[in-house]
């Protein structure tokens, strides 16, 4: 997918929009009693009709339950209606009793929207090993459907949070075929609940029409480039769980592949989920920036995507930058130790505009520009490898006092 | 090499042993001008004979010019007879100009001590990308001969480390062929020295009689299943490596993998890289305790190996232990994101004795049990797979405020 030729005016961001601007879908958020703030900890999606939906999940092969049984609605008819959402519980690590939970949730929201069971995803953030406290989370789904509304995405985005700061959301329009089209989404990042580890969940919503399959396709390359260029400390939930819906309200024709429109909805699907995983990566644990590193000239795609990782999940470059140390040393090594072949002569690198090394050779630059620029909030780090046509981006964040403490001394 | 047939007795310790224990060593440590402390700089592991030698390397691409000089002394004849390392400056990313560096201390080690070139290995740790004071070091260096004694490995102790906080020796001593034989080691672990990284640098000294190829191949073996099997940060040095050299001087019968005595050598040998190892993960940057993983029952060594690796290097397991939490969920999150096919329901982890999780689900323990366990100063966390056959140990330590601002603030 080269999107290199398609303006930003392909698109529009819609301020203020979220997952219910795209006709068809209302939202909620409400409180069932799963965690103790008294916040809401159930949120739901929902669509009037059957969109076309589509999933990806973790790589983690613990999956969680709510993962096999949304897998299971996909996969009977590419279709769905609602998305049940719990923070506070992940229902993980919780056997044969927590995939029957799951099952639960979807049953009972399906009996109280009206919809058939394979029509439900279900997805759940927070506490690993501990099974749901069904009666609390039956009866909260028991009220979704009157708390459903266009302005209930507020109370959705808040209700799948768990220590993140903020909300995260997005919302673009774009025309196919002279008709208005919107994709929004909304995701969770990084947030740590006793006793366990940070989980990403994302959920995308569109008018657009687009059957199931090119929707899946779109979503999985999409995902690729975006939710998992993400790196906040290299480990990966067994929870996460990214799930898109188009309604197919919007009354363009079809979207596929060869449709004139394309590009476009890709680049606008690709940009609403790019921006929600720099959301994540940005509000990551104890983060105080957000990381960009490109990588271009590489031997292959692969190969560009693994030095981003390396050296975005690099401790050494994660502490520099939160000590605004432009410290060029600790990103070579993490470009030597990736594991790709490489020319290892040719390596420039620079932090934000300043040249920092040719040739793998240290040039001189300006130390207290470089500073000033490392105390900003969005840091770039550029390593062109002139080995290739490989390339890559990916995002993560700041290594700081504050992830230390959050997640060693939350029992403490 | 399955060593658990050979018992502790085949070989014990010797207190205040060092590297020039075995027959035929000297060593010196002296000052240079490479650091600001004053502390020494510069040092020489130095054998009254052609030792037959074997060394191991860093993977990581970018390899420093004194690993390329030290490649090359080895590659003639296997053999060495003195080892020049300095501290200060890693005369890494120095282009042909660090190469040029890097063989001119060991043409001037090798006239001052009246020995060929080939038989000098040289080792840099420090600073990267600064060209090395080339006229310190060869005056440094030229005072070599007359610094060299026995009781001169305090001294050369000293000089490798950098931000080490204790020095690290191991000396053991064993019968082979009725004969008294010693191994020795020394090294230095994760330091960081403006503007730079962690460096790992070991030495071992043997008087032994041992051909080349088969002290490679052990050093070899050993460094597998030790040296490389600690992880401090994940981050893999330009200049890592570990040297040994071996005098011949004991009188023992050359020994060879079919030798009577070969496989309680062979445990003594490796029984040193491991403590040295242990020493080095202890005293990682920022690190209040060691921790160790074993996993068995994987599905193959390299699977058991592979996730030892992800438990040891999981920033939310490493500030987990720091916090003193038994946190069993980001460990089996870590086994399942590892990336090795592996039973989800057959999983068991204890943290010390206390079991966690039975059959992949938690089960109850005594928190405060836990709690003052996780206090103490090492930490030992078993994984059984019950997959196979594969197993591994591996060593680490946890993730701390002191680690982020070693690395975050030292500019500052």
């Amino acid at each position: 997918m080269n999107m290199s030729t398609i303006s930003r005016e392909s698109y529009e961001i819609v301020e203020g929009g979220s997952v219910t601007s795209p006709l068809g879908f209302k939202a909620c958020g409400l409180y069932c009693g799963l965690k103790k703030s008294k916040f809401p900890d159930l949120g739901a999606v929902y669509c009037e009709v059957p969109a076309a939906a589509a999933g990806v999940y973790t790589t983690n092969l613990f999956q969680a339950a709510p993962i096999r049984v949304t897998r299971d609605s996909l996969s009977q008819e590419g279709r769905l209606q609602a998305v049940v959402v719990n923070s506070g519980n992940a229902n993980a690590c919780t056997g044969q009793q927590g995939v029957e939970d799951a099952y639960s949730m979807r049953n009972r929201a399906a009996e109280a929207l009206g919809i058939p069971a394979h029509y439900v995803a279900v997805a759940s953030t927070g506490v690993i090993g501990e099974l749901l406290p069904m009666d609390k989370v039956l009866s909260g789904i028991g009220q979704i459907p009157e708390r459903l509304s266009r302005e209930g995405s507020g109370d959705f985005c808040q209700a799948i949070l768990t220590t993140d700061l903020v909300r995260k959301e997005r919302c673009v329009r774009l025309e196919v075929d002279g008709k208005t089209v919107h994709i929004a989404g909304a995701a969770k990042g990084s947030g740590m609940i006793h006793p366990n580890m940070a989980t990403m969940l994302g959920f995308i919503t569109t008018d657009a029409k687009i059957e199931p399959e090119h929707l899946q396709r779109l979503l999985s390359q999409a995902t690729d480039i975006t939710f998992n260029m993400i790196t906040v400390d290299g480990d990966t939930s067994t929870n996460d769980m990214v799930v898109a819906m188009a309604s197919g309200l919007a009354g363009n024709s079809p979207l596929h592949p060869d449709h004139p429109d394309w590009r476009a909805f890709a680049e606008a699907f690709t940009h609403v989920a790019e921006h929600l995983a720099k959301a994540i990566a940005r509000d990551g644990e104890g983060a105080t920036k957000l990381v960009e590193v490109r990588v271009k000239g590489a031997s292959s795609e692969e190969a560009a995507r693994g030095i981003v990782k390396t050296v975005i999940g690099s401790s050494l470059v994660k502490t520099a930058i939160f000590g605004a140390d432009a410290n060029w040393g600790r990103i070579i090594a993490a470009v030597g130790r990736a594991g790709y072949p490489l020319n290892i002569d040719t390596v420039d690198i620079r932090i934000g505009d300043i040249v920092m090394m040719v040739q793998s050779r240290p040039v001189p630059f300006d130390e207290e520009k470089a500073a000033e620029y490392l105390k900003t909030d969005t840091i770039t780090i550029d390593i062109d490898l002139h080995d290739g046509d490989g390339q890559a981006v990916g995002w993560g964040c700041d290594l700081t006092y504050e992830y230390v403490r959050i997640n060693a001394a939350y029992r403490t």
